[in-house]
């Protein structure tokens, strides 16, 4: 197989202050094209030891990718550890210069003296276009190793890995490739630990495929891994096994094509040409953030009421907090003119706190006690806002049970 | 200086589904301790990869830090690895295994057979007990390099660290440490070249202090790291260095406590015993989730409405967008009955949607266009947001000129 490695460069990584998010999705990228990742290594911006670095791993991989030290400033150094790694000078590339021109006649700005240093590059090495930044990339042949610098911005990374990475690989090493497929399902409502109780058996089932967990707050996402040999496909096999999967785990999954529950609540709504509206007691925005997290989402949501923590929808009524969760849905929708409308709010009772969830609809309303509350305020406000999404997710499904034509939730919770 | 380099193994790694955030949590404590970490490395469950990476570690090292691998199962081959590059045999260690007894004693389970693979590791190596879990770490030499071997699981690999690690690295290298101080002062509104800039001549005022630069989006970081030699303490010359920076930066800067714009804006509001009503017809609930992330801002907003995206403020005059942005402002304080109103919303034209904020006040009333939009939704959406709590920190702050008793602000954007 064909080995890649990743070198991640930056004091920031190697101060603590970053976690280095690039190294895991280029892993991503390079196994789905049909390399093997052998190691990623992390240094700061000393020029020895990143010089160092890059000949090592030159002589023992086949495609290497270098993420950072690309930017105006002094401690930018990649350019330069890679061309004394290779025994070249910098050179000034007009492609590069012409990039950075164009990036800041884009911006309509001057372009400062110090991006100048951008423009130059190992001599020998080939520019890679950064259509949203300033830092240029470029490849490079050391020995046998095909090397990518990139910057470390992810979204310019990104950009630049799918733009000139990924297409150089298939078409330079396409006969080499034995590319991994993964899947993701993602799960709300339920534990690692049955998860994986849940889904005992499957490697029989599918021995060729590699079933892991992984703990995505507030998600449980299990993870389907599978190497096709070059010119076989796969599709069909891991297609049974994400269905034997969900199948499983029910009603719980609410992707299998890697989406956020927001997205797959909200796209919902939008096929069903339905509208929203929320009213967030103890949530803060947040709901209302992640609802129109996407276009769909955006366009579906009326309206939303942030209120004060202090705001006791259950203190209006002083008999039943559930009660409270419908009226105060279906007063929002009223108010709205949408279809559905959503609720959260806390009840505070002598010596505890209590929250709750509406929703109402066209046809009926339901209630619910949020019992899931974490140390953490952040945790518990996101936690709350999925659950919330999730009884919404739940209802357009019209898997709730109860009576679709009266008012019959029962307070039990969702989740 | 004292090298530390620092290992992370598994496939979750190396399959891209897990970011490691250990390494930057142990980076940031050895820096701390005052040790120099010279390399990151990550490696997959591979008994020979891990191995030769071991001892090339062990060349360059004199203190190693590996995670993971130390777990039940066929793939937890670290101990092995460790073995072998050590050039001895594993074998079964008593306090090994009373650790793992223990842990299944304290839960009253019995012991899988599986488990006692977990008590055998390198000869002559020393037990490092887990309170919190099954995997027992241990301390190792090769060549002159001290290597401690520790769970992957982020908590038990904490717990073990400052019980084993740390005391380890006081107790053995008192005379050889030199703490890493580290400093953020964080700003908005300027871009990096243009921060580094105007940081022009840090160096010859403060050569020994390393200043480093970091894009957070939308913030930019300027970091200041300094070593203090054994036996002195670099406070006020630190301070001094912070301050140099801030008159630099001017009000650009949000903070120097490594806290965020919400936090600094919150706090200002709170401080000030005032409070905030929101609009938003282009964020879509994040400026109130960023408002309310915090207590103390979360009793400061009052209320935050945010309205579907066909919303149009300016349509309501046909005038003057920047008229609009003042008046919705000061209505949704009136509404709120709240001492200050912010809000946001897109002016559809013919051709292009421009986007405008208001701030009103008690004593005035401001509004700016905003004009840094991002091809990326949600990253106009956080730009927004923020630029939004930055022009009403500025007016906490009284930095934005213009008569205080008046409507006399200009359309110049803030930032």
């Amino acid at each position: 197989m064909i080995r890649a490695e990743i070198l991640s460069t930056g004091d920031e990584i190697m101060s603590g202050s970053l976690v280095d998010t690039n190294a895991a999705w280029i892993t991503r990228q390079l196994l789905q094209s049909g390399l093997e990742v052998g190691r990623i290594s992390c240094a700061g911006d000393d020029l020895r030891e990143l010089q160092s670095l890059i000949q090592e791993i030159a002589q023992r991989a086949d495609i290497a990718v270098i993420t950072g030290g690309l930017g105006p400033t002094p401690d930018d150094i990649t350019a330069e550890a890679a061309a004394r790694a290779c025994g070249v000078e910098l050179e000034q590339n007009r492609q590069a210069l012409q990039s950075i021109e164009d990036y800041f006649a884009r911006l309509q700005r001057p372009m400062p003296e110090s991006n100048l240093k951008q423009a130059l590059i190992p001599a020998g090495s080939v520019c890679l276009p950064n259509p949203a930044g300033t830092a240029p990339g470029f490849r490079l042949n050391i020995h046998n190793c095909c090397l990518f610098a990139l910057p470390g911005v992810p979204s310019e990374m990104k950009q630049m890995f799918d733009l000139s990475v990924t297409p150089w690989i298939k078409k330079h090493l396409a006969q080499q490739l034995q590319p991994m497929s993964i899947r993701v399902i993602s799960c709300f409502g339920i534990s690692e630990s049955k998860t994986a109780q849940a889904l005992q058996g499957f490697s029989s089932s599918f021995p060729d495929i590699h079933l892991g967990f992984r703990f995505k707050f507030p998600a449980i996402q299990a993870r389907l891994y599978c190497r096709q040999p070059a010119g076989r496909t796969y599709g069909q096999h891991m297609e049974d096994a994400v269905n034997w999967v969900k199948h499983r785990l029910g009603d719980r999954v609410f992707s299998s094509r890697d989406s956020t529950l927001q997205e797959e609540t909200m796209q919902l709504l939008a096929d069903q040409n339905k509208t929203l509206a929320i009213l967030e007691g103890c949530s803060g925005g947040m709901l209302a953030h992640l609802a129109t997290g996407t276009e769909a989402g955006s366009k579906a949501l009326l309206l939303a009421r942030v209120v004060h923590e202090d705001f006791q929808g259950f203190s209006r009524t002083h008999v039943d907090p559930l009660h409270s969760a419908r009226e105060l849905a279906s007063e929002i929708m009223t108010d709205a003119e949408s279809d559905f409308g959503l609720v959260n709010f806390a009840a505070k009772e002598a010596d505890q706190t209590r929250v709750f969830m509406g929703l109402a609809g066209r046809h009926r309303t339901l209630a619910r006690e949020f019992t899931r509350g974490y140390p953490d305020r952040q945790a518990s406000i996101t936690a709350l806002s999925w659950a919330c999404l999730n009884l919404l997710r739940l209802e357009l499904l019209e898997v709730i049970p109860g009576n679709h034509s009266s008012n019959s939730a029962s307070g039990e919770p969702a989740t």
